[in-house]
């Protein structure tokens, strides 16, 4: 495999970004592989994601990222991130009790599916710590009192543990616990939930119970990234599925499942892609 | 065509009613064309549609309900509705500026998809007059002042019409004012709207706008039965199309005619053949 | 939980089966706890699926099919199959060398979502033995020769281990070889496949190839009953997903995972719930 | 509205073509309004489609042709294709009996979603004619005999018409002839049909039929160009819908409607927005 770099940018639209950016690439000998753009008219904001080989490549990748703000950083008040698709991202996977979003992505990822390191599964309970041992994962597990009297003390040495294993974005695969705002800003755009409704409808608890009651034909589930406000982050993948008045709440959840565990699994591969742009409480998934 | 009886009919369940409603039917020579029913387990109730062929049939039409009613209705705590195929529904159509669903509707109409009457098309504009003109349907319009200081007249007006034309059902084929208490009284259950947002995501106005907003990543369109609350009636039929961080307002307005046009008819269709019974305010929709 | 018969019948459509059917239970003290029915009016037949309480059933369990046999079999012509709640399905999964559905499979049923009994997983190669040993399954591998010199003798000591664990059906969870004739007819719709297209496009090897060589926007899996005709058995679930020109065959295979997984873990679920009728190489699906 | 220029070119891939492009509009002060690029590594073929505002765009809009040519055409081995936005597309839609996807057309011509010119409606029968009036297109009818004596004949005199009212490109709405060679030749890639099923199953005639027979759980509808080969032209869009064993011919007809008026215009939305290029029988569709 060809080592990239990818470069992932929005700033106000201007003529010509795309040919300086494109032309900077070439001229330093890098070979494009991937390069898609967006335009959004009515912010007047340019998107772009670009990856290149840096084998013949005239700045060394430790310097890219000064380069870049140097050169265009600043000129075109662009906001930048730099990945290298040899440095893989480490994903840590909060659980509760339910497993099938578990299995899902632990079998993606001994399928070769996913370009991305697992180096501890969290939970609040030890029901799914079965799981972990049969994919040889550490399972670590914090239970939170039901009045939350240790949730910041859970939450600091959940976040120490972060540290440790190096840790660069979280899945809640079913994770049934609010995560804080200081753990949100440690990990902003970072963190990945998935809610098990078609938001915004059914915010909130018990989302299938309140399909039911109110009658829809169709239910969903959404995958989006964690902010401080409850269900309202962006979103980054939504899927849905047709269901009749013979549905009761168990079906739903059960059809529901399968739902949740695509839908984040998808979700998950865009951001271990480096795919996902975030602007405005808005995504832009890239192709 | 055979003549045949519909019965949709709706009690607490209990041992033996299909028995009996199909064994009354057959003991009568009537030949049953159509059986389903449908238990809730949850509110343990019985939902059934049936329908028979009446050439045979030893109870004449008229006397149908009486004997429903004495056999049945207060034996089992039975709600229920008669219908004959040969007496068409008569559908009024209220709509204001956009013609996608009346276009729709008036297509399948006079390509013989709906076994309905349209004795008339009623607007708060003229702008669709060309089109009510194309198909030879008579289109009335009473303009409603911003302070809606004539509405409760121009209602009065509307229902006379509505009961000189001898109309069953009203479909707000995007008529975009609020139908009083009053007038939703007289047509309980009978009069249709669309509304261009999955329910209950996006209830009142410009949903289109609140999704783009949002930043969803599908958008929906809902046909439900109009209730005093707001965009709160029983749902009929939903359905979604995915979008993308490419599309605008004005894009999400196009693609979601195309739902609503589908979504609206389908709930037409389904209402035309008596197949939808409502309980609880939600919809048991008969295959 | 209580225990229940499950009745599945067809026969030429005649007028009064359901009310006697029903009757014959009711009359017996069965409590009807599921009731759906279909008629082909095109074929002029009639299907049904009964399930109900045996706790006060005036009937012994072991002498139902004979009851039923006497009763209706010959005169209504009807072919029927008696199960009981209490006696789980057996499925042997057969594998290849591709994991996602034998993983979703075993996550469902480890989950407990699916009411059956998995007593061996077999093979052609030891790749996914793996995944066997995660969940305690035991795993069985014979090799076929390339030039199937020794395929009617694997063949052979399958069906033995078949018989040896009491399998009541088969599901070939992408096991990549053609099943004979011979071990067909041993589980006349009773062995499930997953192929990985829109049957009836792209039957046969590389659907997924094929569907890049046609240029497509869709692609599709299907779950099916094996016949002694290559892919064409009675289908049993269908679902698809969108694509575009900027898939190649190796994305391709992976959104096709996806849906394979999907479809298939519907269709056993419907096989093991005892809801799947097969006539005339097509299934009626109750729900 | 700007008058701007539409860039559709496909070409081997080569470093650096997308900067030229770029860089020749801007440098000739064409405001880029949009751009989007596609890579087939497979084939190693760049695809692009860009637009830009003419206002102070330096090269004469006359010009523009060969400017390309000379500058990119041969080096680059390119082909390409040049539109204004103020050359509306002139639209000829051929039917038979069936009307529905000739309202939708219409009706969204009517309501302004087809940038379009209508000049004229073909037809093999009378039948549609009061759909014609009701829109005030002219209507012509050519009959074909059922050995095929006059279609050759025929053929000619609907060239003729094409000539002569200037036609860019023709649909067929569910226009039930096949088109010769000939008249293919003279459309190369601007004829788009329906047909409905989801291709490449259920080629030719009555796949509704056919899909009925096979058992299917779900139907489709194909829009495409029409090539000298039966239904093997490149695919523009497909949808599908659910059905299940309750379906007859008769209600896959009435559910393959709604996808078939959908898909078809969804396609010839995206031609006459010249979205579409075509290369190995397959399309990119740029969104």
């Amino acid at each position: 495999m060809q080592q990239t770099a990818i470069l992932l940018l929005h700033c106000p639209d201007k003529l010509g970004i795309i040919t300086e950016i494109t032309k900077f690439i070439t001229d330093n000998n890098g070979n494009i592989v991937y390069l898609d753009q967006y335009v959004d008219k009515i912010d007047g904001r340019f998107f772009m994601r670009v990856e290149w080989e840096l084998e013949k490549f005239a700045i060394p990748a430790e310097k890219l990222s000064e380069y870049i703000e140097t050169l265009y950083g600043q000129r075109y008040n662009m906001q930048f991130q730099i990945y290298f698709n040899y440095e893989k991202p480490r994903m840590a996977l909060f659980v509760s009790k339910m497993s099938h979003c578990l299995y899902d992505l632990l079998a993606r990822y001994k399928a070769g599916e996913l370009d991305v390191e697992i180096p501890c599964i969290v939970s609040n309970h030890e029901d799914l710590r079965y799981v972990a041992e049969q994919f040889d994962i550490p399972y670590y597990v914090w239970s939170i009192k039901k009045d939350w009297s240790n949730k910041q003390e859970v939450e600091r040495e959940e976040m120490e543990l972060m540290r440790e294993k190096g840790i660069t974005f979280i899945v809640l695969a079913r994770y049934m616990q609010i995560i804080s705002e200081e753990m949100i800003q440690q990990y902003p755009n970072r963190i990945i939930n998935i809610h098990h409704s078609f938001l915004p409808a059914f915010v909130g608890a018990k989302p299938y119970h309140q399909a039911y009651q109110r009658g829809v034909k169709i239910i969903g589930a959404t995958s989006h990234y964690v902010t401080s406000e409850l269900d309202a982050g962006p979103i980054i993948e939504q899927d849905v599925v047709r269901i009749t008045h013979k549905d009761t709440p168990e079906t739903l959840v059960l059809k529901g499942k399968d739902l949740e565990k695509i839908v984040l699994s998808r979700a998950v591969k865009k951001h271990i892609e480096r795919k996902i742009l975030t602007c405005h409480n808005k995504t832009i998934i890239f192709s």
